[in-house]
């Protein structure tokens, strides 16, 4: 493939120009704490959503929205330059997961810091740190060319991190407005930081809590415990069932949709480097346990999981309390490959868990309120994809791997079901970016090479049409 | 029996007269929140010794003072009246459970409310009611006939509930001080409101805190959770493994040393009335859970057990974090019977743990610093366990039944091999107390009948001699 750029464009020079100034609008944006998944933090959402669409407004954008839902706004920007060129619509989030536990991280998470070349901050990589940059990209246009060379969509939600109850309803009911050829996912991540890659696909999600019951009080371990069931006890019992012995889920029904991995695709899969150890240490992790007959690798992209979040029960202070808790609680997500669906997964786990429910035991579900999501597949001949591939082979000097991200998006699913568009992720996150855990970060590298692969991506889009 | 009450006693009219002072004065010491297992009370501690120490004097004792120990202070008190009388040392202590969850308690733990007559606070009756009621008894013989019947010692602890750490080291320093023909223990409680009973025997105690380590931060599930340990399911698996299908401790060599229950004390047993559907009713469980072969009762009194007390890892706010959680915890607290030895107990189970622990995960258990304690038993010839008997018949008009605590009073077996002393329990506690739980509470009914039941004791003691 030639390379296209023979000469330095006029945004590459724009984008260098205004580095500084772009990385403190960044930090501004990661100093709001939109925390979807607590409460206390329903107004940073519209404030973050606020920032994002005066983001847009100053970098030209014509028509910036900010649209309601039944939950946290959406950011809608449009800037139509010309129908015979594609049309893009690009997805961001601007809401972050919690940042607790808070001791662990270095420099308090709503405070961003660079150090070690990188920018440390909850949400810098997932997603504000990633979603930043197309508007970054679309400035330099407007600044250096007027407009950008394709139709450009923005759609930014505020509640990624909570599983997008609102946007597949939003979807449904914009679709006019959001229709496109393709969709531009400023979330998720390169393989490394020399190394391109490509997502064709990502799990689907659902989850819920199970709720334990034994007494209607805290019980006196001495007085009654030895004769009545203990709930964390029950709890343990009852959350220690949802795996077998080879690390598969002990769910019955859970694999009866799975589309088995093809040979092909595992050949694919190897192809990708995978450094064991490497990524045993990145996460301080001593062995690699999943199910068994599958490489670390085929498990994290392509095979299903049933995820224990979260258990609580009885105390959990410092020092001794020789009580019989009556109560205790376990959280689920599970992470769906095609074509299980996420409505009959938590179904199948209901009944588990009523049919394993511990003598003297009260189990429920509870669904909660954020829905599910199916797993995502677009294929490697698609031309955004093709266009992709070329313009991060420019830019890197390299060819991009085919991958997948074990981690969901729930909206891709949505938006190839009601707009027709297959999903182009095209994003900066990092293996050790630390996403949802403390110490997020994203690489000052990717800070410099996103804003001009966006740039890049929008004149080949350009000139294939 | 003849009934040796045949008049009115002088202290019977004083403890009339005096019943509302003294019911003022309970609720100035129920205010005081001792908890001795959470560092923030360190002051309360203290306040409560002294409370203790002020009352003691109050009532005419000549010698009280609070003596240091490596933890909180003991109150000793000291009214020696005749050799040729017997001497008894009360027990009792000033500490209290923590007194959470607070939002199930209908009224503030430490703001004493008296309703359904009786009295409502945290320490209500396990143990500060029954430790007042001895103190009153004595003002009243002091009000009355100048000095009580018999030799008085006083020994209040502040650290029961924490399992006693310093007061074994202080009673071994202190043996001569302590000197005691028997142990009146103002701890424990009476079969119900209208069935005296007199405990022969309580159970041991040891515990622990096992602590699961799979990676060096929460991971972002769809990133690594399909491939590593998560540390909420190894805990999950591990807490599971401690008890087999018919509710034994799985754990090897645990019922090694266990005496085993003999056909008489069966039959002993199964005299005291037990309400199944009472039981369950008054606690809100639903069935009875334990070790197979044997009735509620013999597991409540005489079969050990290993208590799951507290769980906790991973997520467990409001809403979904699909997170692999790199850390659990939970504890363990086991009661034990004759001839189980606490430390060996322990260590069996640390092995448990690492024979047990799940593929990627690293356990460590923690001892703590509160050690244990064995089992005590006494036997229904002795001298001051018949004057009790006689006592009690009379004062409820019936004999009273002989029971055993399935809780624990870890000082009672060091006071039998240091002091060759045995403990009488000799106190008020009903099944309903809620002692350790939510809506603790303490008849008035009990406040009358334990302050007449200490001076009945004392002159009948005085007789026997």
């Amino acid at each position: 493939m030639e390379n296209d750029l023979s000469s330095t464009p006029a945004w590459e020079q724009y984008l260098s120009d205004n580095r500084e100034r772009h990385l403190d609008e960044l930090f501004e944006f990661l100093r709001i704490p939109s925390v979807s998944s607590l409460p206390e933090h329903k107004d940073d959402m519209r404030r973050a959503a606020e920032w994002v669409a005066g983001k847009l407004r100053a970098a030209g954008v014509p028509r910036v929205e900010i649209l309601e839902t039944a939950g946290n706004p959406v950011v809608y920007g449009e800037w139509n330059i010309d129908e015979s060129k594609p049309t893009a619509l690009i997805y961001g989030h601007y809401d972050v997961q919690p940042p607790d536990p808070l001791e662990l991280w270095d420099t308090p998470p709503f405070e961003p810091d660079v150090r070690n070349d990188r920018i440390y901050a909850r949400g810098s990589a997932d997603d504000k740190g990633n979603s930043f940059m197309p508007i970054k990209a679309v400035e330099a246009m407007q600044a250096t060319a007027g407009t950008p060379p394709i139709n450009l969509k923005f759609n930014f939600e505020g509640e990624e991190e909570i599983g997008s109850p609102s946007l597949p309803a939003f979807v449904r009911e914009s679709a006019e407005l959001l229709a496109c050829d393709f969709v531009l996912c400023a979330d998720g991540g390169m393989w490394g930081p020399d190394t391109p890659s490509l997502t064709l696909g990502t799990k689907g999600i659902t989850g819920c809590q199970v709720d334990i019951t034994t007494a209607g009080t805290d019980l006196h371990s001495g007085m009654f415990g030895a004769s009545v069931q203990n709930a964390v006890r029950a709890a343990a019992q009852l959350a220690a069932t949802f795996h077998d012995s080879d690390h598969r889920v002990a769910v019955e029904g859970f694999y009866d949709d799975v589309i088995p991995l093809s040979d092909e695709e595992r050949a694919d899969f190897a192809e990708a480097p995978f450094d064991p150890t490497g990524h045993l240490d990145e996460i301080g992790a001593t062995a690699f346990v999943g199910e068994t007959g599958y490489t670390p690798v085929e498990l994290n992209w392509a095979r299903p999981t049933l995820d224990l979040n979260g258990i609580w029960g009885g105390f959990t202070g410092p020092g001794t309390k020789t009580v019989t808790p009556a109560e205790a609680h376990f959280k689920i997500t599970c992470r769906l490959v095609p074509d299980q669906d996420p409505d009959k997964i938590i179904d199948l786990i209901e009944s588990h868990v009523h049919e394993h429910a511990p003598p003297g035991a009260t189990v429920k579900v509870d669904r909660g309120t954020t829905g599910g999501s199916r797993a995502f597949r677009v294929t490697r001949d698609h031309p955004a994809i093709q266009a992709a591939y070329e313009t991060l082979g420019d830019l890197y000097d390299r060819d991009p791997y085919f991958v997948r991200l074990g981690g969901t998006l729930p909206i891709a699913a949505t938006y190839q079901e009601v707009l027709n568009a297959d999903m182009i992720f095209y994003s900066w996150g990092m293996p050790d970016s630390r996403a949802h855990a403390p110490n997020e970060n994203f690489q000052l590298r990717s800070f410099d090479l996103a804003r001009r692969g966006y740039c890049a991506l929008f004149e080949r889009l350009a000139r294939e049409e």
